[in-house]
């Protein structure tokens, strides 16, 4: 599936960082969660829409490979892709660059399943799929 | 007026650190809502019930007075208090020790006003606050 | 004393809040120092340079009183200004607003002391000072 | 490789919910985490100590698979055991559970590898690896 490249660049925050001097692990998978807002609002669709007309995207699986450290006042860029949609799940794959270099800093993906308020499973909404495969 | 000082300990995460090898001072915070939290279970009454019959404390002013820095792996000890108890507002105080030395490394305050699901400032129920200022 | 207000926007991050469907507080007091960072890069001093030579700003007081909530995907604007300069400690003051509305969310100051990297107070660099509270 | 089974249980801190009403995803990684640090603890060894010898563990690699969400106030237990060690890197798995159902949350895995404080790989320290597989 080909799918657009959307980006983000943020700067890091000092509480993002630990006593290692470099940003906190955790910290990657909140980025991911900026990038997949992101793609989303790039191409037309808010997450927070997503919400508010019942559905949910439940986190199933997330996967982060740590390359290079990044830290604290670097600007760093999210470049966020679908790598696969399907009925009732999609993925969401990241590349976490650091924005002065270009070196490749993290790499990872998100797993999602389509819920309904209840938490019962249900297919993606339609109105949302085909934004998410457009044009941003 | 007289209210029990009520005890939790917990031990400082690595997530908690900043690149000064410091615990990040936005963490008391936290460690005060842990505070409260054990404040309020200890006189019989969970937050999360308080939350599920409708009420909210939203938070209306919070202080941190920083005295001396918690690091990593350390077992910090959290004293909560009731420092004003009114119809629709209360407030905790905190005093944060070093648990092994006994060293105060902070301490502060959170006011909160008591609402219904809609925001709106109601009376804080008073099976809660018959409960907060009697016996642990 | 008269300095510059310097502003940041950023966007609500989903991390950020919590089960009350609103920013958690302690978030407030991150955004805070995202504020004073960018107060110093846009006087021309970063702060990540004033650790290399040296120096902390360990924070010795914070404060934030809330107004009203921000919420996820809404964009807030953090204005910061320099509300005290003494020779070994500084207080910058905030005010968080809803960027799109212009509603003031919050508003808080946080209080710093000078040190070495040993944690002994000194004055804070002159070459500093002399930004801080000069033209953006 | 048969190593100890090690169990830490922690309460849901208010901080660690979303909007959605349940653990944000990241937060799993911190409660990995503390996981592992306990492990180190129970072997004999703690994590802040190697850090001062001059040791690092990078983490290299993290995943997590989200089985059902933890919520608010519940007692949710980490269970963390040693899948894999090397020369140079180790692989820590774990398992969350809701502490009073015994309901599987989550499991997942984090690699690590050993550098010295410039960040140059480097063979895990012997007498770190003899207490990582002993009797805890």
């Amino acid at each position: 599936m080909e799918t657009p490249v959307v980006s983000l660049t943020l700067r890091v925050r000092y509480a993002e960082t630990d006593q290692m001097g470099v940003v906190y692990y955790a910290n990657y998978l909140v980025w991911f969660e900026m990038g997949r807002a992101e793609y989303c609002r790039r191409m037309g669709f808010s997450y927070a829409e997503l919400e508010t007309s019942g559905f949910r995207l439940m986190v199933a699986d997330a996967h982060c490979r740590y390359k290079a450290p990044a830290r604290y006042d670097e600007r760093v860029r999210v470049e966020t892709t679908i790598q696969e949609l399907k009925k009732k799940t999609l993925v969401f794959g990241y590349k976490i660059f650091n924005d002065a270099t270009g070196q490749l800093l993290a790499q990872g993906y998100t797993k999602h399943v389509c819920t309904d308020m209840a938490g019962r499973l249900v297919r993606l909404p339609e109105s949302f799929t085909r934004c998410l495969v457009g044009t941003p």
